[in-house]
């Protein structure tokens, strides 16, 4: 069985053995192929979108998914989240010292489909060896570049009282697939990672709406930490209507018997938008003809309180009011 | 005393804080101040350099530098070489549960410094805790993104028999240390890092002369490896001369003791260079005109011989030729 050693991490000979027969086979395309110190991309246009994101989920194949998918997705959610068109992406690998060569070629292979799908290059890389004990199989940071085709301003500041808040779908499918992996909960469920990119998705959205003022992935820490995030320092609040609240049944009743919010458990294939009122069921209608999209559903809307605040109200009427997640409860989810 | 919780990479309040206290704090700029899932630049033009890179030495403070100065030169270095720019990085942190804050902030404090100095932004970055025992203090990933100012091909396609190689200065200055270091060897030498950043020598460089065909920063695997690298499918070869190749005395004989080859082990601060054999000279004197360069030499030619070979002339007129690290030697040097 043919595994990592510190020598691929040399930088020498076995480092480039595995750069020909894992990485340039699988990645190949004319810029990474230039195998340079830099790769020069010969002509990118004016306004462009950068993002960075490390990848530390643990297991690294789940449900839905696996580490590689995820860093190529989770990359391009985030340019596409911005209105960018998602065109190039850098990849450094971490590995530890032990990781089987077939992982790891699964991994990259599943990277490059992902990167397939989203019509994205791989354009640079790095690779580095850590002793056995000092990483986890495989970490990978993916940094991602696009290019924008509009001036939509979607940072939120057109976000007005009266806006409605849609999902793009069930909530907390990703966080409870890792860890029902990880702990051996064996609930007989159905559940899988929601892990996809949403780059058409978005697509889809923004030629039907020049009312969409905010679009973001919802990740770590689950709506109730994005909604927060987007609140902060602003003028108005949010409330959200429990019973609008898309989550699957086995996800819920899972949440129930551990104690957890789904409302704060992550996921990899899910927006939050905040649309005009007179945009949102066009917005819900456009969404739905999309299979990553067909349970969107509107739940909530921007209201006149000024404390920044994100209420929930629940099925018998109470209100609680949401806040960041504190503690971490199912760390490495991404 | 205060240190990193798996809660500081859940994506809530505690990572907000951090980034709050710790990230905007020290990396402040408009475009990182931008706070969304990706960072927009307004306005970059046609031609650019992309590269990136994780490093994961050991120990993360060394005489000479830390792990934030070399995440940071070793980016605008690898720009540098292609002849770009360096403007733009981004960051990903992964962070062992356990490292204390204090030693976090005197990395990015370094590396706010290290960027100041090479006149680049930090402009998004990404955190992830693992927990103990699953990393070793910190990792950091940084990509960089540089752009053209003039069209000089410095991938190698120009390079000629009776060319000149030129090295900036001493070798294994900064395998050596970090050797030293982790092997608490007691050599009482004053050896440190070479860990710089080399723009601004390179810009000096291509300033005086156009017919620089090659330049590359000498890191993993040291000179030997890097030489092959650009020797690969070459129909010439390179001739080094042993006794012309810089080396500090205190490295030779730790080299000599431990049973290393100097021309093997990694540098931060160095570079190679391939120049015509007309300009050799001027390079030469520009190069020592620089802190950075003062020891600089001419230590070989590009030679007729078919192979795509690194040979080298020893002091006793013996040939050895050359090939890419095998074995590594000294690990998690970067």
């Amino acid at each position: 069985m043919d595994i990592i050693t510190l020598a691929h991490g040399s930088g020498g000979k076995k480092t480039h053995d595995l750069i020909n027969k894992i990485f340039y086979r699988h990645f190949n395309n004319e810029i990474l192929m230039q195998q340079g110190d830099s790769s020069i991309i010969e002509n990118i246009g004016g306004k462009i979108a950068v993002t960075t994101d490390s990848y530390v989920i643990n297991p690294i194949f789940f449900p839905g998914g696996d580490i590689g998918k995820l860093s190529i997705c989770g990359t391009v959610n985030d340019l596409a989240v911005s209105g960018a068109i998602p065109l190039y992406i850098t990849v450094g690998f971490i590995m530890e010292e032990g990781l089987e060569i077939k992982d790891l070629e699964r991994i990259v292979i599943s990277m490059a489909e992902a990167a397939e799908r989203c019509g994205v290059k791989i354009i640079a890389g790095d690779t580095k060896v850590v002793e056995r004990g000092k990483g986890d199989k495989i970490y990978i940071n993916t940094t991602g570049i696009g290019v924008f085709e509009n001036d939509l301003d979607l940072t939120g500041v057109r976000i007005k009282v009266g806006d409605k808040i849609i999902v793009s779908g069930t909530l907390g499918d990703h966080g409870i697939t890792i860890l029902c992996e990880r702990e051996e909960l064996n609930f007989e469920s159905q559940i899988k990672s929601d892990c996809n990119s949403l780059h058409l998705l978005i697509k889809d959205i923004l030629k039907t709406s020049k009312d969409v003022k905010f679009i973001r992935d919802i990740t770590r820490g689950g709506l109730s930490t994005t909604l927060k995030e987007i609140m902060q320092g602003k003028e108005m609040s949010i409330v959200l209507h429990k019973k609008d609240i898309p989550i699957r049944e086995d996800v819920s009743a899972i949440c129930e018997i551990l104690g957890f919010d789904p409302l704060y458990i992550a996921n990899e294939g899910k927006l939050v938008l905040i649309v005009s009122e007179d945009n949102a069921n066009k917005v819900i209608q456009t969404m739905r003809n999309n299979p990553l999209g067909k349970n969107a559903a509107v739940v909530g809307e921007i209201v006149k309180d000024k404390g920044g605040k994100v209420y929930l109200k629940t099925e018998i009427n109470g209100t609680r009011t949401l806040d960041m997640i504190e503690e971490d409860l199912i760390p490495r989810i991404c």
